[in-house]
């Protein structure tokens, strides 16, 4: 009779242990990234999960014959002695005793995918062949980065007491309201996906005080920008007795700190490869709504137009401002006129044309908005007859707030988005494995 | 200029910490979960986020004075002394200096939620009636326990040197093909929600060697029975460089091993409070599937009536076995049958009718189906043919074979399903928070 114990291991060394295996025959596994004849030798690239390993093949010391069979795009297993990297200080390479072939590829790569980056290739290629240009090193490691910000904001609520939870992304209502929503047949009900977990995340308040998930939503936008998806990864979170919507602030801080934090403890090579200049974080400063749009205009000469909302010309002046004033990449925009807010956002008792809430901008762009929730039953539904909502069709979302719910808010943060800008690219496209746009569903 | 600096705390102590803080003064924040009227005397049972802390009111030491205002669904704050329950020992709790209402419920609650379960209430009403009867403790319990099985599933996979991925839900193709798939009309085309990430998860072995995700899947099932959603969470994940397929069958191993280990170190209030029996798990033992036929025709006298897979009561019997030969609540049953299969399994070398596939069984239910996949690009294309499939239908898919894939394999867990089983569930719907299937799709 067989057994399974759960002892894995392969007896493969990672790239990073080579240092306390110098001199010694151990053994990689790998994919061939490129091959580079030289005289009387050859440069065979290993690339593994997240290092590229530098393998010399000379006959001088590998038993193995180089045939037709080793080719760029197998998966191999190599052996060999492990030696210091003359010409560069503190890498090492292998120096080839035998080469295993795991597995061939069918046809050679379509495009050049083992120069340093994929610079020269256009985004729409580059998107139409993911499973092969994801193979490059610096395209990948995107990937990592945001495996490590979406890591970071998960360990770091959990930290803090936070449950997380997965809602579900059918639902018989949309939560944001208005055009973008995608319609689906169920059994003949018309359905649609969440375009945010806003209703669920506020409902389980009063359950779990404080929730978080990291999950898809769906938007129906009818543009192609540079800036929007149609699928893609919210991280949101909503806590109970607050005391003010600063406490959420301060929570989304300290997120940023850890996640900064983690990116440089954990993804070093990925951050090096990338040259990500992580934004040092102490202090946010914080201006109110009002405040900025006079900053914009004494400071920056600018007229403004429109008293409801920023201009994404008008928040860059803002993140220009917060760089030269405070040396800050973040910056911190407060009570949003309420005509813009959603029905559930809380006014601000002080003057209810502003509501209680937040944009953070970082490097000059929104990557959040949150604020404060009304919690009081009677309140919430003045507000929305006041918007010429029917309460009727909320009646498992107000639940909450009729049983008893405590002062409370939150918000939302886009995955690709802050990618995106922390890695400096145009286009959001770059910051999703496999975008989905108005034109784009594949890969 | 007003500045955020991260730094969280609102003062208030956890029960957790109660024993620290004996015959001292403290605040805590919560729901007002009972009020229980005693002679002279009153129990406010507090809510919090993990706990039920149980306060005493007393005109002896209360300077609060009671009134009408303190109802149960309140949010209070509440200060008062800690002090040593003196009918159950290890326990604490607090004498009622001052209650300051937070907020107040606009009605009483429509059902009883704060007794010790809700066993009386039909599964239906439970459901229509979730942010409120997720307020029952044992019934919120059950989504901290999922949370610790998905949290053990990424943390352990982390440490392994997986990459999460996050893969787009509105997909052009469908993974798994027949007719549970929903369609969506994504501005004026036809796509699909996603069954399960298969597809992409292979795509990305060759980049990242080991990935996994835990998110949402789509199956437009048409049947309404106490096992399936229609939609659910898929805890999927896939390896590359594999010798054989029981390296898949080892992760997992060591995967339910940490998960159970951190269920029972941080999750020990929940697991208490449901009575969880975590299944002890050493060696999960082994058997063939046409083996694993016989001992049901010999040991259990059961005609088999189908070779292509298991009914639901062979499992059962199988389950049996494994717990009466090895004393174990788990078991492996390998080598299925070829066309039971997806086109993407690997056939065995040594008999092409079977393949190199697993299910594992927990308790005699089906919980994981796994097993290595074809990654040599022409063996894949001869399958799909052999199947009638259309090899241009998959091209994305395929471009992975082509350029090159080491040999791999993985699998897919329901959340849902383990958690159901793991707290002994009839229903998989008791072990979703906002269950969809055929009739239902609120809250």
């Amino acid at each position: 009779m067989e057994k399974i114990d759960g002892n894995i291991s392969n007896g493969c060394i990672e790239y990073r242990d080579f240092p306390l295996y110098v001199n010694q025959v151990i053994s990689i596994k790998g994919m061939i990234h490129r091959i580079r004849e030289m005289t009387g030798f050859s440069f065979v690239i290993i690339r593994t999960a997240r290092d590229v390993v530098q393998c010399v093949y000379s006959p001088d010391f590998s038993a193995y014959r180089m045939d037709e069979r080793v080719v760029e795009g197998c998966a191999v297993k190599i052996s060999g002695k492990v030696v210091k990297d003359e010409t560069r200080e503190d890498r090492f390479e292998l120096q080839i005793h035998g080469i295993e072939v795991l597995s061939s590829p069918a046809e050679q790569m379509p495009i050049v995918i083992n120069k340093k980056q994929l610079d020269n290739i256009p985004l729409d290629l580059n998107l139409n062949l993911r499973p092969v240009t994801l193979r490059n090193p610096k395209e990948r490691a995107v990937f990592k980065i945001q495996e490590g910000i979406a890591r970071g904001f998960r360990e770091f609520l959990l930290s803090q007491g936070f449950t997380e939870i997965r809602t579900p992304k059918i639902n018989a209502q949309g939560a944001e309201g208005g055009a973008n929503i995608f319609k689906l047949d169920y059994f003949g009900k018309s359905v649609f996906l969440a375009q945010s977990p806003q209703f669920y995340k506020q409902m389980l308040v009063p359950i779990y005080e404080r929730v978080f998930e990291v999950g898809p939503v769906f938007r129906a936008e009818h543009h192609d920008t540079s800036r929007h998806l149609n699928e893609y990864i919210s991280m949101d979170f909503e806590m109970g007795f607050i005391d003010s919507f600063y406490d959420i602030m301060n929570m989304e801080t300290g997120t940023l700190l850890y996640i900064m934090d983690l990116l440089q403890r954990e993804y070093a090579p990925e951050v090096a490869l990338l040259n990500v200049s992580l934004p040092q974080i102490d202090q946010i400063p914080v201006v109110k709504f009002m405040d900025a749009k006079e900053i914009i205009t004494k400071k920056f000469k600018k007229k403004i137009t429109d008293y409801r909302d920023f201009e994404p010309e008008e928040e860059q002046l803002l993140g220009k401002w917060a760089k030269q004033e405070f040396n800050s990449d973040f910056l911190f925009v407060t009570h949003y006129p309420s005509e813009k807010r959603p029905f559930y956002a809380m006014d601000d008792p002080a003057d209810p044309t502003y509501t209680l809430s937040f944009d953070l901008l970082f490097r000059g762009i929104e990557i959040t908005t949150g604020g404060q929730r009304i919690h009081d039953y009677h309140q919430q539904i003045a507000k929305m007859m006041a918007r010429n909502m029917n309460p009727a069709d909320f009646e498992s979302y107000l639940m909450a707030h009729k049983y008893g719910m405590p002062p409370h808010g939150g918000l939302g943060l886009g995955l690709e988005r802050i990618t995106m800008h922390l890695l400096g690219f145009k286009n959001v496209r770059s910051a999703s494995m496999f975008p989905r746009d108005i034109n784009r569903v594949t890969p």
